[in-house]
Order: structure tokens, then C-alpha cells, then sequence
């Protein structure tokens, strides 16, 4: 069975947690609004998501389709997916925690994107540069520190040891922070290269999963979409600090 | 067993979902941050939170300890607690559904705090005044029609009738959406007022779950927490319009 996802074909965003679980597994999965065929591309995604007699409508991309299942927010994908892809913990307590990771993930990501849209998400970055220097201020200096300290602790505190977030083997969560990693790089390169060096852990996960032989082959395809101003992770140097 | 749960003792944020859950099903728990014998109270929490020997720490409160399993982010509490407390729906489809609502509802419940709190979840809101009102402003126009909107047609697409949001019975979701129009209502009644005509079918669910018989009795109690301007949902008149 071919997975089918549905996201914003130009952008990495929301997305792309759930692709670099896909890929990591080798998973058959068509990312349909990036084609050009039957029921794929934008036009077709938007058409589905609106569709009245869906029992189960998403609120928003991404979402994925699974034969009957229709299944939307990236964490409940990555929850659904996480067995069938080989990417969760065997232990009941573990997959809870998994989950709770990743949760803590949407959570960052969110404030992340926040720094470029503080007042009004239907707005342009352009209307609200101000609000965004101030709030990013805080994110760099509060909250970036906050988040990845506590990947951070995770890590250290892992009785399997400290390669992966949960347990001895590398599970979505590891996934995502990867992306978070890659991201906060790309969106503020000067505060993470002033303050990465306090999450060493992080940081060698971060490399471990780059190094993933599936997960290379990835980023150094086309399917892997550059980052760029439309999505999450947004470089604009005025929010990187003076 | 009884449950102990952990969050700020003067506020219902985030932790009211919770609650919620475990009084509509008469479970047994405590409210640990609230109460004065050993282990209760805030540093008791704050010790607990910051253990380094914590295998799975949280990020933050809310979290729920049952015996061996610390759980934390209230859509994972909610998705462990569900099956135990009966607010579950039975199909896994039909589970992946309700966390996924929930999920939706921790969007929206984050969103409703940034209205007072766009720039700096760490300072006052009183240094952000001007930033929260042109937030509050976007929230109130784009994004509680939208969310609100969203609710109301899962009501109307559930295939088992518009009472509940999945199935035929009262799940977690629909007890968060009670909560939802709860909060919206204390933050913004003029804007509520104005508008929640729009949404009938959700506002029959939230008048459903108010009259179940553990949840009247539970707001008729002290252990409900009235809103107050320290919690997610808070009443400034100057962000509820002009």
C-alpha cells in the first residue's frame, strides 16, 4: 500500500516530520500535491480537505491517507505511522513518551514559526516585522535554550543510553529533532552557533541521524525541498540578533 | 489507584482538560499541586518536575503520574487516560480521531493564550499590551470562526448523529470543546456574543457536557477553579474589541 501525504508542495513546514519518517523507513508514499497526476497537485488537496461528506475532516495539511484512514496533525500521523514504519518503541510507556516528545516538538516548532508571524498568521511577515524582532529576541534567548536543554536532559537521562531519545534505537522522535536542529541552524544560524555547543547530545543525534543511510539519501535528493521564506523556519537576519 | 495530577494549584489552564476528564468519570485522583500533606504543593512539583533521575521528565505541567507511568501534554494524558476512564471511542480510526480533535484543541488553547501574550511568554502582559491587542484582534476575527467553524463540522459530518464530536457517546474531545467555549466565552463575550450563533451544533455540545451529571456537580464544586487573569483564558476587556 502506497502512503499518500498532502502538504504544501514548496515547502519543507509541518510536513516534513512526517516525510523523514517516511523516507527513514523506506516507505512506498506518493507526496501528492507535488504531482501533477490524478488527484494530486494543490488544487486537488484543497478539494479533498473541503470535502463536506469526509467523516473525519483534517483542519489543516499535513495529512495523510492510509486506504480508509484519513488521519491529520503531524504528531497523530507520526503516531499512526510510527509502528507500521518501525519507528516507535516496543514498550507501551516508551510509545507514550515518544509521543510526548513529539508533542513537545509541535510545541517549538509552533513558537518557531511565530517568530516571523507574533500577530496575525493570515498576514504577511512584511506587516509585522517589529512584533516578530521582539518576539524572536525572546525565543533566542528563552525558549531556544529552554527546548533543546530539555532534549537535552531527555537524552542524558535515557537508561538505554544516550544515542536516541527513547530507548537503544532511533525512533520519529529522533526524526524530528533532527529537523528542529536543522531548522533553528537554518533560521538562526548566529544564536545557535553561539549556543549549540550546550547540547552536545542533541547535537550528535542530530549527526546520527543525518548519517542514516536512508535518511542521507534523502536529503541529497530533490524530494528533499530546500528551506526557504515561505515555510516554518524562515531565515531573516533581523530576527538572528545584532 | 488513585491519579495524581500536577498543575499550578490557582488556574485552570491547561490542566482543566484534565480535570475535566477525571471528574466526568468519577475518577479518583488528586490534585497534587493543591493540596498541603507530603508530596502536594508547588515545590513539591517543581522537586519532582526537575529530578534529574526522571527517565521520561516532562517539559512541563501538566503531568499525571499512575503508579510506575509519569505522563505529561494533556493530549497524551488524555489519549492514556481515555480507555481507562470510558471516554474513549472503541475503533482505533475512530481513536486516532478524537487525539487528533484534541490536538486541535491544543492549537487553539496556545493561540488563545498568545492573544496575551504574543511577544514574551515569560514577561507580563502588561509589557505587551499593544502587540496583544492587534493579536487578540486577528484571533478574534480569522481564527476563532475558523477553529469554532471546524468543530461545528465535525459535528455535522460524524456519521453517528451531531451530539458528539466521534461516535455516539461522550469522548475526551467533546469535554475540551465544552472547555474551549468555556474560555472563549470569560475571554471574549462580547465577540462570543456576536458570533457563537454560527456555531449551534457546538454550542448544544457544550450545554450537553455542562448538564452531565459528574461535570454539574464538579462546577457547582470548589474544585472548579474560577478563570482568573493568571490562566490561558483571560479577561481584558481592551482585547475583547472595541
Amino acid at each position: 500500500m502506497t502512503y499518500r501525504l498532502y502538504y504544501w508542495p514548496t515547502i519543507q513546514g509541518r510536513g516534513e516530520f512526517v516525510r523523514l519518517a517516511l523516507e527513514a523507513a523506506g516507505a512506498a508514499y506518493t507526496d501528492m500535491a507535488r504531482g501533477k497526476g490524478e488527484g494530486e497537485g494543490v488544487k486537488a488537496m484543497m478539494a479533498l480537505m473541503g470535502d463536506k461528506a469526509l467523516a473525519r475532516p483534517p483542519f489543516a495539511p499535513p495529512f495523510l491517507v492510509d486506504g480508509e484512514v484519513t488521519i491529520a496533525q503531524v504528531a497523530n500521523i507520526l503516531f499512526y505511522l510510527g509502528p507500521k514504519l518501525g519507528l516507535t518503541p516496543d514498550a507501551e510507556a516508551d510509545r507514550l513518551f515518544a509521543h510526548q516528545l513529539q508533542l513537545t516538538v509541535t510545541d517549538v516548532v509552533l513558537e518557531a514559526h511565530d517568530t516571523h508571524h507574533p500577530i496575525d498568521n493570515g498576514a504577511y511577515y512584511e506587516d509585522q516585522k517589529p512584533e516578530a524582532a521582539k518576539r524572536a529576541k525572546a525565543f533566542r534567548t528563552d525558549r531556544i535554550p529552554k527546548y533543546l536543554g530539555y532534549f537535552e536532559r531527555v537524552l542524558a537521562a535515557n537508561p538505554a543510553g544516550d544515542a536516541w531519545l527513547v530507548g537503544a534505537a532511533m525512533t520519529y522522535p529522533d526524526l524530528s529533532a533532527f529537523q528542529l536542529v536543522e531548522g533553528l541552524r537554518y533560521a538562526f544560524p548566529k544564536a545557535m552557533a553561539a549556543h549549540e555547543h550546550s547540547w552536545p547530545k542533541l547535537l550528535a543525534l542530530h549527526d546520527r541521524v543525518a548519517a542514516h543511510k536512508n535518511i542521507a539519501a534523502y536529503l541529497g535528493s530533490e524530494r528533499r525541498i530546500a528551506f526557504n521564506e515561505d515555510g516554518i523556519f524562515r531565515r531573516y537576519p533581523e530576527l538572528d540578533g545584532g
